[in-house]
């Protein structure tokens, strides 16, 4: 366990958990032995699994928890549950140091409650926000806000700002953070107020530690000319939504096309590979994972329906995040 | 001209005009011959494009602008330009009755600003929205508003709502509008509080113009359940625009892929017609034109940039809205 990043794991929270969460951790474990994983959970159920699989037994440790948060769950009442559910102690494992990063594929609105209410915020910021991947012509963006905060004022996306480019630089320490607002148009005049506040404040920023591109329009997202984009979070969940479903009417509607008729399958053996190729650019589980930004310490987020492999995704993206000082990013940038 | 629906044309605005719109006419009268265009813009410049098609002469009459308004021009700009300006006067012949719609391929923020500054508001409407059409499983949604109110209360989304659901039934008489709230959750409690005032004024309204579905959120936008669907112009315009980058970048990574070596180009052999299929079903030339809603003559926005194609579906749609008396619908909506 020496020089291992520790990743503490809610090994109960979504769909076939914690049957995906162990298989997702074999599978990042033949990509890299980096990590070791604290499970908290079902102590009988890990054990049976992992007990099937005595490679990756090394490399983790099962702490017994109770209860468990369900996926459907209000806030609310998940929030009012004892602390003995595997979401909350896999959060608070980071106070005393038991792990570095905290990892859940279970319900986004508790886990974002429980870790305001466990974690400390950072000094400086004052909500935090839901940060996540999003691929363009070259590489990825980060996004945020993704639906943490309903309404923003302008601190609040100048602090998201910063936040995305240390997570931005956090996992590509290669390419320094090129940010930009998501807006309705290009010139300074357009949006609300709060925006055109946020942009003046990035514009005249002397921030070293990223550039400022200025506003992006939603059709300019997968361009590849920024890296970070900033939006608050009922705009940005729209366009997160927005792309997903246009993604999978696109697809469906162009898989249904090349199902139809005998000279349509006979091209699909040709194209095999090519289409292959396709999927495997566009497979969303490749960017499984959102990022909670705001707290002193990073809680990562896996959609609750992804399976083993996109589980396996969050885990490389959680051992980015610990080696790239995501946190110590964060507070370098807020010091303007 | 008797009988004839009476479409007043600005055809200077947008790339390719005027040749454009009389290419789109001559299109238009491929499938119908119930219009009369008038023609507002340089005599001489559509002289020689009508002279050379005696076909559609009939069908047009040109009136002399001595100006028109720029495509990049600002829309404050464009206000103050005098009232000799092909843009200005197609709106204005409404007001006398020389014409029933106005369709323009030019500058969207001049539009909205002429169009407001003559036409009247509709009685109880306080802000006019923009409409457009976007394709869903089974049909097409209207989805408003996607861009001309950055910030909107409980009363302008319930405007929009009703103005939506009076522009659906005009353009597909044969099915009852579906209306739904773009937000980021299904629950009542999801969202900020103009929304959550309209959805709870549109759940116990009695208007039997229209289903009320509840909230929708992004990735169901196409799933065809619903019809209208409104929200702000912020987040409606990131939305659309998130949705077209997002299908450009999936067809144009399709492209690429399929055209990568021999067995590839083979594959397109055999799926030429399906690949056409699809691109046909998606051809956003299909649901060109958005409409200024609220005011108390109907102004129909083609894409400045469409083709001849694009905007003989500006002119089908001109049609429908007025066959389909929008603005009578609108008002009786109105009165809950």
């Amino acid at each position: 366990m020496n020089n291992k990043i520790i990743i503490a794991v809610d090994a109960m929270g979504g769909e076939n958990s914690p049957q995906k969460i162990v298989d997702g951790i074999e599978l990042s474990l033949k990509d890299s032995n980096e990590n070791f994983f604290k499970l908290y959970g079902n102590k009988d159920k890990l054990n049976v699994l992992i007990s099937k699989k005595p490679k990756i037994n090394k490399y983790c440790e099962i702490i017994h928890c109770d209860h468990y948060i369900e996926d459907e769950e209000s806030p609310l009442s998940a929030a009012k549950k004892s602390e003995s559910t595997s979401m909350w102690q896999s959060i608070a494992s980071q106070i005393n140091g038991k792990s570095q990063i905290t990892l859940s594929a279970g319900n986004t609105g508790a886990l974002l409650i429980l870790s305001r209410l466990i974690l400390s915020m950072i000094k400086g910021v004052e909500k935090p926000a839901l940060a996540g991947l999003w691929p363009n012509k070259i590489g990825m963006n980060v996004v945020l806000d993704l639906g943490a905060n309903i309404e923003c004022n302008d601190k609040n996306l100048i602090d998201f700002s910063y936040m995305g480019a240390a997570l931005y630089k956090a996992l590509y320490p290669e390419t320094d953070p090129i940010i930009a607002l998501l807006n309705v148009g290009l010139e300074e005049i357009k949006g609300h107020e709060e925006i055109k506040k946020a942009y003046q404040h990035l514009k005249q920023s002397n921030n070293k530690n990223f550039n400022f591109h200025g506003y992006i329009e939603g059709n300019h997202i997968m361009d590849g000319n920024v890296n970070v984009i900033v939006t608050d979070g009922f705009s940005g969940n729209i366009a997160l939504k927005t792309a997903e479903g246009t993604a999978n009417f696109i697809t469906k509607n162009l898989r249904e096309n090349l199902n139809k008729g005998l000279l349509n399958k006979i091209s699909l053996l040709f194209s095999y590979n090519a289409l292959k190729r396709f999927k495997n650019q566009l497979d969303p589980r490749k960017y499984n994972g959102a990022i909670f930004l705001g707290l002193s310490g990073p809680v990562v987020k896996s959609h609750g329906s992804t399976d083993a492999r996109g589980l396996s995704y969050s885990i490389k993206m959680c051992n980015k995040i610990v080696k790239g000082n995501l946190i110590e990013k964060i507070k370098k940038n807020l010091i303007k």
